[in-house]
């Protein structure tokens, strides 16, 4: 179904606002939700608000609450959520990291008890908007199996970095596993096999029945996915493993949060966190020049010699930043199941739903 | 063949004063090489000494240039390495950023026209070895192809960070290929096929040929290995080139260098390009909390449950760690090839060869 990208924004904005946000975060979160579905990353956008709903409604969420700032440098912060909404928190750490970033080249900002965030590509974004640098990691509920374990024990743990050129935006966000959880809910929806790298049973062997690993996922009975580079060290596990870790030590574990096999394992609490940093790369010399050389490398990226059966080489950002181009002013593509699951949720909150 | 540890340090040293360094700086380049031998990473110790005596010899490494910082600020400097020997770049850019840490709490470095620089990790763990968490990057001669390409564009580009830990440090140091070329190497030593995900030919298909990819490789005829997560985007390949092309953004880019596509053009000019940096941990709280919680979370991922057939899960320098305190105050395992070759380069450069 394709629906009017203006009416599902307001939608999304009275939806909100609704569950006691204020006009102007609802307006926030709403945008950081749309703009996955603007991206063409579905899993993401409006496909979340019923979860969204879960969280809020159970009290993972805390409508009213307030992060708070319980340490702070000139070039850094660590934030106690206190169980705000991911949307919120990611917003405001950020615009702290580029306010220090602008007094003092840089800034970092780690931040515990938050809750899911939604893409990281958006906080990064929001820092090459004021031309500098963005970097951003949340983790998750364990979902990653370390090299040579049976147990998932960090999440898919994303890593985000933007950086500003022209046409548009470098823009990396990428989970560290090999895929995402969404990706292996395709594969048992399709009943189709997973390729073998992706998914280990609750013995640390590799599984290619989607809906085993789904189920192990769900009753935490042990398994999971692979990190990036799969299942073993033959084609790097190691690394995707090990920068899994890395999304932890910088949002866990200098927050003194919960690391990755802590979070989600309460009703009322998730526990994620998130790290957020800005570098003004000013820092580094004439801004200009320094946007013209990665403009020019990402270019010469997508101009060198394609593999028989490709006419692209895409850089990172640049599928995205079409499609939305796209769909910003037109409509997004929405699921029946989606739709209707908008729908209840609507009912429930006394929101008109004109979708 | 296993050489005494002390003997060949001391061999080291005398062959780099012998080029022309000093004293100290023979030792600071001995300790580096070493270090890779210490560690079980052959490809970058003594194994590599023929390929440095190349470098020096064709001035591609400048014994007697002093790198320079062209742009500084409290947080950050661009050093121009005027073609010095890597690892004393690296030496002195990380001790720059770590310098910086302890008055800003974090320090970028950014440094062009260097040399090979060995391990990353070296420098890392020199920022670990000061309580600080490190990050190193560096870019090489383009042997990467990105997605959908037929063509090497980005380098085998490392990422390491260390983080102080107990019982020891947490030291992450990977390529971002999905294997590096050495591999490829003992493949085409051992006649044995390539995993189909490592290595494409000249028209961007997947080759299993050893022999075949470093010929193309040697001969810039096309083709190389592909990002971590492999060829194609099924396996996260796509995330692997992403974090290739953000190492020279980091190293190349910012710096105003070369990108690993311009590496190694010249005869006499590599123009490698490096990144360090240093964060004083203690500007997210008490630095004994967070070391403490860094160290419980590895100890729980070596504690996690095993693979059936597998009785140790890893943490990233926990295998080092263990060599280096085998080795340290014994011996190294050093090939009768690369013997060969130091006793070659010791009677060339007169330096006594008692090894």
């Amino acid at each position: 179904m394709q629906i009017d990208t203006i009416k599902i924004r307001q939608f999304c904005e009275k939806l909100f606002t609704a569950y006691g946000f204020s006009a102007d975060e609802g307006k926030i979160i709403s945008d950081i939700l749309l703009r996955a579905d603007l991206y063409g990353i579905e899993s993401h956008g409006v496909h979340r608000l019923v979860r969204y709903h879960e969280e809020i409604t159970c009290n993972q969420v805390d409508v009213k609450a307030k992060p708070q700032i319980v340490h702070e440098t000139p070039v850094s912060a660590v934030m106690d959520a206190n169980k705000a909404m991911g949307q919120l928190v990611g917003a405001q750490a950020m615009n702290l990291a580029i306010e220090k970033a602008r007094n003092a080249g840089c800034g970092m900002i780690t931040v515990r008890n938050s809750n899911h965030y939604g893409i990281a590509g958006y906080y990064t974004e929001m820092a090459a908007a004021q031309d500098m640098l963005g970097v951003s990691m949340t983790n998750t509920e364990a979902i990653c199996v370390p090299t040579f374990g049976s147990q998932a024990m960090t999440g898919t743990n994303a890593i985000a970095l933007a950086m500003p050129a022209e046409p548009f935006v470098f823009s990396y966000d990428a989970s560290t596993t090999v895929v995402p959880r969404g990706k292996i809910e395709v594969y048992k929806k399709n009943d189709q096999p997973l390729p073998d790298l992706w998914a280990l049973d609750i013995n640390g062997k590799p599984c290619t029945d989607a809906s085993e690993v789904i189920t192990n996922i769900i009753n935490k009975a042990g398994g999971g996915i692979a990190p990036l580079g799969g299942m073993g060290v033959l084609h790097g596990g190691h690394k995707g493993y090990g920068l899994s870790v890395i999304v932890d030590l910088f949002s866990a574990v200098i927050s003194n949060g919960l690391t990755s096999n802590y979070v989600n394992r309460k009703p009322d609490h998730t526990g994620i966190c998130h790290f957020f940093m800005a570098i003004d790369y000013g820092i580094f010399g004439d801004k200009v020049l320094i946007k013209a050389g990665m403009s020019k490398f990402l270019q010469e990226l997508r101009d060198s010699k394609k593999a028989e059966g490709h006419s692209r080489i895409y850089t990172h950002g640049e599928k995205e930043a079409e499609l939305m181009a796209q769909r910003e002013n037109t409509q997004i593509p929405v699921s029946e199941k989606t739709l209707e699951e908008m729908k209840v949720i609507a009912e429930k909150l006394g929101v008109e739903f004109l979708l």
